[in-house]
């Protein structure tokens, strides 16, 4: 009988899915369900309406994405962030956050009043509401779950999938890939207003955010669109001190990964370099028939799967 | 430095809560904010629409709500039957879900698909999808957590608040209490038909499901409807070998609690009789003056208090 930790997260989510039939093909006001940053919902099922409700749910642990000394606001920034970030990733902007915290008793009180703060800081900056949640307790000594389930929207004709990468493609990433684990994991600002310029004025073919890390993600993105992938690993934009396998397999790096057609590149890079002169974007890579694969697909964050 | 074992679990959701400011008030789009069954956002800030849409989140621990021995489809149904007996308790109905596993890597690929047909058991019966979720690790040996979340909607006028009880309310509960732990709290069925039957045909003005116990949850509704309660003991509708201490405090009873006037209560009861005749319906008390409390609020279960 094989266990979460033999099995590995891709596969482990697929046999979960499998579980549930084909209920979300049924469901007529399901755009997309499993398998993308984010679920997408026609509302204009209930009225008339341009837009799609994204919904995501999204946890950490202590122990695994923080640890019990880290200050609790910043947990907190990273719970909610890591949710916005995948709203920004559909192309779409965050409305309302649900949050459910399973603490052990001898946690403090005002630990977890700043846990909220820090997640409250975040929700306005990218003007999310927090608007319930759920507290529960844990056995003693048990480690601590954050969750954050939000609701977002986005344009229809914006709404950007992992799926509709095409082959050409070039695929680019904003910012400095790897070393996220000295700070930047705490503390990151998700690339929503990035991503809502990039669909305004751009056709983004497919896009995600990169939270298992390059090597992990941009193997989901070339697979859900049916492609395989080609990496120029001397290109990839990593951060102060880090290597090439860093830069891939660190993870946590909450930066946007997105493929665009090679035309429209040039384009891209000289509004972008005038709009975000602060942030970089790096062409690292294209999309290419299904038969490449040129990164292992194991790099990056596994949940489940031994390193 | 208070711990959340010693503060005790609506104590510390008031101290959450403050830290979040008075966000929601300033959204209009957010009918009901934290302390209901499900926060409700008016989706009319998003085009016309004569619905609210009802959100929520519910978490369970190992050890806590279910233990590691029980079997997984069972933990399951529970876990999604908890989040859609809220919708009900608000009048509505669910529509998509989100789940949330946080597991122990020892634990069986095959328990957790058993316990994603348990879902999917349940929110197929309700008419719910499962259109999303998230896998995560804690570490060796911590306890489990399912968190599931959910939208749900319902008829503006249909929505059913804590708040809207008044003084000379009768107080009711479906079915019987006590005792949910000899397996009850598992196979539960949420009162959603129930509750929908119960806003169509009458004005209900205020509800909620029974999930920590009347004793604890009965002065949530008093209070939040700015009353005080009487609660006639020798009227309470008992499972079989439960005394009135475990009607009261047990919990787990996922029965919706309902107040509504004096003079509706005759024409509900015989109407109900024929509607639900399976199912009891009984009068067990009173909305009052402020200044009555006839149980003490630390009964029921508050999942962060000693008892």
């Amino acid at each position: 009988m094989s266990c979460l930790g033999d099995i590995g997260e891709d596969a482990l989510v697929k046999r979960l899915i499998e579980q549930l039939g084909d209920e979300c093909a049924k469901d007529e006001s399901i755009i997309l369900g499993p398998g993308d940053d984010c679920a997408v919902i026609d509302l204009a099922q209930r009225g008339p309406c341009d837009q799609y409700q994204l919904l995501k749910t999204d946890s950490m642990v202590e122990g695994i994405h923080y640890l019990a000394g880290t200050p609790a606001a910043k947990v907190g920034w990273k719970a909610v962030a890591r949710v916005i970030s995948d709203f920004g990733a559909m192309g779409g902007l965050p409305s309302h956050l649900l949050i459910t915290i399973a603490m052990p008793p001898e946690k403090s009180v005002s630990y977890l009043e700043k846990l909220y703060q820090g997640m409250q800081k975040c929700a306005l900056a990218y003007g999310a509401t927090i608007c319930g949640g759920e507290t529960s307790a844990v056995p003693e000594n048990a480690a601590a779950v954050i969750s954050v389930a939000g609701t977002g929207w986005v344009e229809k004709s914006r709404c950007v999938r992992r799926s509709g990468g095409k082959r050409g493609d070039l695929i680019l990433v904003t910012g400095k890939l790897g070393g996220s684990i000295r700070g930047k994991h705490l503390s990151f600002s998700p690339r929503v207003e990035e991503a809502r310029w990039l669909t305004e004025h751009f056709r983004i073919n497919a896009m995600m955010d990169l939270s298992d890390g390059l090597g992990a993600d941009l193997p989901r993105l070339a697979a859900a669109s049916q492609c395989g992938y080609l990496l120029n690993e001397q290109s990839l934009p990593r951060n102060k001190a880090c290597n090439i396998a860093q830069a891939i397999g660190d993870g946590e790096d909450y930066e946007l990964l997105f493929s665009t057609s090679a035309k429209t590149v040039k384009q891209l890079e000289q509004a972008w370099a005038k709009q975000f002169p602060e942030l970089m974007l790096s062409v690292v890579g294209e999309l290419t028939d299904n038969d490449h694969d040129a990164v292992p697909s194991g790099q990056g964050w596994q949940h489940f799967k031994s390193h």
